[in-house]
């Protein structure tokens, strides 16, 4: 992949399966002799707000402490691992704003590519996997997780409706940017998934 | 001041007297039968984060987090109370943000008078009251707060040169919007500082 940042991001709604698969191929990579650092979006102290189900966050100000989250962690963690030649593997970026504070939320959308490319400094995926799950799907997963009492954290109660419009989100950028962001459909298991995303990682690579 | 909103903010360096003179303000209004709402920014979660001294916040995302508590606070505490009537007193405002993350951190003042727009849903005081302190008092303050131990935050721990700028930054500001923001320079005692933005008030009123 030459002098490319080699900074991967995974994208897709909830129980999408972006852990999962984001670990296969910080695997797959590491086979291939790549050094690899699996990281996610948000993270540290502003994850603990976002998550908690019991703050009332306003939509504009959870747009802001999802930005707040990014510029710290581009600035610490990404930008240290990619200059130390990783390749950054990272579970959510700025397409995750777009679709679930643009689309989900109904914020302003070029309020939010603004801040969001602020908030990245300026930083693009060289490859953005988003992993395409029907909503019914979704639902399925979450029902099985409440009766595993594993559920639900203050985004993953949100309404089907607005899980649609993420979907929508993720469709539009996709469209918007088919260089970069590859759609990929989950399968009925997740070799078979993986299998589509190993594809499309040896044409990158 | 017939159908104005009644939003009063108090700006100024660490331990120039805000807190002390919101509060007296507040009595005073209250006694010529105000309804006063004294609040202040940043509050509730984020304002953990933002003055934790073991976090190595970047300046990028210290802006973030303040825009992201003033959109919940003035959503949430400002709105509603200035929806009923009452006069709403609040310490540290978007002042405060060109002051100390652009003067202060040289972040770009054009990103910061958008985000504080939009973060505020284009809310303005009706007046500021600036307290203006010399650098030098506030270092003799600190270090009384120093030895009784009951200093210093994430904020108050930074240099002479960074509060000389934040200096600056208010100074530009009340240069800038003179019809809303009134200079007050600390007097030896808080009395005679109290006479002064009396003096303000009742011109305003």
């Amino acid at each position: 992949m030459g002098k490319k940042n080699l900074f991967i991001t995974f994208e897709g709604g909830e129980s999408s399966g972006k852990t999962t698969h984001s670990r296969l191929l910080k695997k797959y990579l590491e086979e291939k002799g790549y050094e690899v650092l699996l990281t996610r979006e948000p993270d540290g102290a502003v994850r603990d707000i976002l998550l908690n189900p019991d703050l009332n966050i306003v939509p504009l100000s959870e747009l802001f402490l999802f930005e707040a989250a990014r510029a710290q962690h581009v600035k610490k963690i990404v930008f240290p691992a990619l200059r130390a030649g990783k390749v950054v593997i990272c579970d959510r970026f700025t397409d995750s704003t777009v679709a679930y504070q643009g689309y989900g939320r109904k914020l302003d959308l070029q309020l939010i590519d603004r801040l969001n490319s602020v908030a990245s400094f300026g930083l693009i995926p060289v490859l953005t996997i988003y992993l395409d799950i029907s909503i019914s799907e979704v639902f399925l997963n979450k029902s099985k997780k409440l009766n595993k009492k594993i559920c639900c954290d203050r985004i993953e109660r949100e309404s089907l409706q607005f899980h649609e419009r993420v979907r929508e989100g993720y469709r539009s950028q996709a469209e918007k940017y088919p260089e970069r962001i590859k759609i990929v459909k989950t399968q009925e298991t997740f070799e078979k998934t993986e299998a589509l995303i190993r594809e499309i990682i040896d044409l990158v690579l």
